[in-house]
């Protein structure tokens, strides 16, 4: 069966108080009428067709390369008139048209097939507050009549406690000759979608109802209440289906998912951690409080410490990363690997049981495995202009508060005395060091002691061996 | 009209379990006697007379310099009796008095305006239990008769579900005559302020109640339970405030004001994130999971990554701060400013697109527009015993790793090579250099090799060139 | 009168989709059966018997050395079946047997007390939707008279709302009477423990049912979502108990506990804050939001400021630690030290008042008192084979960005020039410098300005003096 799906998004959402049309806020990370796009392709349509209005460059550039057909709405008179300017790109050989709305993003899979399987047919939800809402009408034997809105409902029709969700289904040749002949004559002046449907049954089309069950999934977003409320039944549902698969959270309401999460066996999340983009967790992961992971990939066995934020990394099993670790776009890990506290990679590849495990910057470099660097070390891989290459062999030993200079390349059992600032590359097992002589100075005054004499502010001692050392000599931070 | 509100805070607070007075613990960062005086404020008073008793002069302390009349209760006698303390600073030609209480800290604005209005009114709430409470009496017209306590209640009584809030206004002159007559007669031996209500009324005085529709909000806190309920109820109005206004939440339930935070168009705040004292956000701003601002104004368009802690700083437009930066007091980024992870900044101006993007320590510095600080450098602001100034010039490029020792100057286009240590003022355009010559020896045994060889902890052969490295020169963090 | 407990916990737990047996599975950190061993020990029981089947050696493994006998469960043929396979253990002189499971880890103490005194009793729970779970029959006169499982129960039977917890009480000789004559005839054909009751009765045995008020805690748990549950109801009491108990939560559903926390008077806990193994606050404790304290020591007064991590400290009285501190374990602060932000310390002792303020490492340290450690300073206590100490003395003063080769002392009163490397002892009152001479090289070309000359690529000029500063000398991270 073909099935169009018409998206109507042209509303400008203007209780949102915002510059960005109201359709593309984000839910779980994406804008709303990405997930209702995503629920459309999964029904496998010949085409989608989005109707678009306020703001409609910047939604289509959104979009911009999605198999998608724009239909502009200029004017804003209506769910009828929008999804007729839709008509023409919708052929009578259709079977079906589904229309969906850019601003309910939850909408659930189930009951929008049960109304593309009956044809014409409207979902339809009941709610203890009706008030606002179009009314489902049904005549005394319970058969649906048509829908009114609320401004032009009488008193006893708005006691019916069943609404009008505006998604429906309907036949292509139907809609096509019925739409046209829906009026405007009412409190608004607009033309209404569901008035398709008496139209259509009074040509002697069977119309359905389905109400669903969950009305708050079924309800149009308008305001940035309603749509936090969107995003945590978003996250509540991504938590429980995780748990439902066997995935261990610490508090499911301290979860959030804006991507796709693929997790191994007896995968522990701890609470407050955050994935974006598509991550996947080995078997045994654990991921500790308060981490934010994004286009990640963490092996079997590996552990994430709590604080760590990794972005665009490849980390292998067995690994250890973080607290407080930082990888950014390009870091691989390598299996038994780790990454500590306060450190910094980026473009960096890290061998196999490979240590950085302390307040280090790795940017640009490839360290071989069994390469231990030293707490404070810096990989110098930018000049001002361009950017280098820092190569550390196997069995390389970097001593702590060392400074890379790249281009740097240091072989194999290579190993850098602490403190070294190294410029020049260092061959298979050698040892460079490259710091200033150390020289002890008696009888020294602390800046301070007497601030005016000839030892304060005077030129500067230190490497000419004689000792007058000076205020700005010895400075630490505060 | 000429209002006196009078707050009742003399009580221990015994069930807090703690050394401070009950109405100094914090609701959202202040003193719950802060938002109770707030509320007297907005009804323009001529005079707020507080009512202390336990701890008062840590109470009078907390408010010094408030316009407060302080009144000090010293036996707990009840309501009535901590009234009639205050009742000399009243005079008759003011018109009404309000009682307030200390302990009372979301009691919302209208139907206090109510009270006032009405002149003698008692604020009244039904609970679903109302055990422990006075309840209302009402006559079989259902006219107000006064209030009966708890322990003092027949079973019938009990039954009543209306309870007394305790917050009342009343005509001056009608308390002034009136308090004095309340009699302690009762299981507790105390003075009840409602009593004077029955009183005014055997006067002849009309008096009203008014139900508040939300009695959460108008029960006093006696313990932690109750205290963070309180919190939690005033994050939610305020995450609720915020969202209407047109703010984007992740979680509402996830977010914490403690003072005043203004937001521009379109600002995303994530999870997890504290505000304290005053914060502004420009339009466009986002803020990242689990920050904490304090204090702190951030430009249009400027983006705050996880993990940042901001406190007394000012961020421009277009800036990029974290994740892991801390901005403390002084701290001022130009437009299109960075600062990266494990940056510490204090006391610093950030010039124009200047980078401080790793690992650094930047404070008592002033930076020019297109400056790059390096990973790993610090300013030596400190000697021990004063603070010195580092200023950077425009275009200045800092290699990383690099020591700046305080006060130092680098004038514009300065350029300080990786791993120096700079104590002296380099010139416009300058390249200075300040670090040890590199060696690489060959030959070189790592530590362990040979542990009681002659290499190992002899004399230190770093800076002499001959090259004999020993055990203590290579050495790494772990 | 003593008392045998038989625990169950044989079960596979196969919905938990897990490697690990369904009873190791935590809740607040500690195997579910953990908590049932917990709750059995406080009844004081003559022997605890766990019945294990499904992992049973790991379940052994997890327990190692405590005072358990294990027994095997082969099959798994039903709870009457688990309960005969330790039926050799308990003697006729004990009085009673009390039956618990290994996947009810947040039974209340209270009721199972009760059954315990009442000799042979039931515990039962009123659930509004108890399909599933065995029914509660009753006579006429509302007696007990057995249990029905679902599977084998009438349409009558399914609509009794009492269900059946499976724990319970037995006198030690009923239970080794009748426990054999209970039969596997029903639809699942297993042999149900509850059986044993109405066994017990017709030979002449009172048997009484106890109903617990709180169903949600005596149900067993057999997915990741009830275990998430769990492990929310077992915070929330925690958080309960600790507000009760004089401590203030900013927020009791962000707040995870697993292990054991004391507090002093007037602590305060901030958002997102997790606890492991056994943590002790002062009074007057304050802890920032989102840090994370492990079996950890936090004298009066102290505060702990964001993002900390504390991990097998002990923090003095009067300290600030953080923001971004991490404390290893074996860190010792005295009263009045500061650890500041991207500070690692381990196996580091902190003297009264000394501070490591920003960016450091301090490792195998021991630091008197009035030590000031500059930011950036690195103590080098690893070579790659052992670890060496350093040793500061009262009033030691590291310069900024300096490098502490260990072994190292530096006694009183020394002071290291910011940027140094030191290897050798620093006597009483020396100034330790140890960094190159800086130069300040004219008319330098910046590395691109043009990049195919021959001051770019060349031999390295820093240390020598000649000034031809090259491309590789002056690079920054980014």
């Amino acid at each position: 069966m073909k099935l169009t799906v018409v998206i109507l998004a042209a509303g400008r959402g203007k209780r949102m108080g915002s510059a960005l049309p109201k359709v593309l806020h984000p839910v779980a990370g994406r804008p709303m009428l990405a997930h209702v796009l995503e629920l459309a392709r999964r029904l496998e349509p010949v085409r989608i067709c989005v109707v678009v209005g306020h703001g409609g460059d910047v939604v289509r550039a959104a979009f911009a390369g999605e198999a998608i057909e724009w239909v502009e709405q200029r004017e804003q008179l209506g769910t009828g008139h929008a999804v007729r300017q839709a008509l023409p790109l919708i052929a009578e050989a259709d079977a079906r048209v589904l229309v969906l709305y850019g601003d309910v993003p939850l909408l659930p899979e189930g009951p929008v097939r049960e109304l593309v399987a009956a044809g014409n047919a409207l979902l339809t939800a009941r709610l203890p507050d009706p008030a606002g809402y179009g009314r489902i009408c049904r005549d005394a034997a319970g058969v649906f009549t048509g829908v009114v809105e609320d401004r032009d409902a009488t008193a006893s029709e708005r006691a019916i406690d069943e609404i009008n969700t505006g998604v429906l289904a309907i036949e292509a040749a139907v809609l096509k000759r019925c739409l046209p002949a829906v009026s405007n004559d009412n409190a608004q002046g607009e033309y209404y979608l569901p008035d398709v449907l008496p139209l259509a049954m009074d040509r002697g089309h069977d119309v359905q109802t389905v109400c669903t069950g969950d009305p708050g999934a079924v309800l149009g977003i308008n305001d940035r209440l309603q749509l936090a409320r969107a995003e945590r039944e978003y996250q509540r549902r991504a938590a429980e289906a995780l748990l439902r698969d066997g995935v261990s959270l610490a508090d499911p309401a301290r979860f959030d998912l804006r991507g796709t999460l693929r997790c191994g066996e007896d995968v522990f999340i701890d609470v407050g951690v955050v994935f974006e983009g598509t991550v996947t967790l080995g078997d045994g992961v654990r991921v500790g409080p308060h981490c934010v992971l994004r286009d990640t990939r963490v092996g079997a066995g590996s552990e994430v410490h709590p604080f760590s934020h990794l972005d665009g990394a490849s980390v292998g099993a067995g690994c250890s990363v973080g607290p407080y670790a930082r990888l950014r776009p390009g870091t691989t890990l390598a299996d038994r690997a780790r990454v500590g506290n306060f450190v910094e990679a980026k473009q960096a590849t890290i061998g196999v049981g490979s240590k950085v495990n302390h307040l280090s910057y790795v940017g640009d470099a490839t360290l071989g495995a069994g390469v231990n660097v030293g707490a404070g070390t810096i990989t110098c891989n930018y000049d001002g202009v361009a950017k280098y290459q820092t190569a550390l062999g196997d069995g390389v030993f970097i001593g702590s508060n060392s400074t890379l200079v790249a281009p740097l390349a240091i072989e194999d059992g290579g190993f850098v005395a602490a403190g070294s600032t190294v410029t020049r590359d260092v061959g298979r097992d050698q040892l460079a060091v490259g710091r200033g002589r150390q020289r002890n100075i008696d009888g020294w005054r602390r800046p301070g002691a007497r601030r005016n004499d000839n030892d304060n502010g005077n030129g500067n001692g230190n490497g000419n061996g004689n000792g007058n050392g000076n205020g700005n000599d010895e400075q630490g931070g505060h």
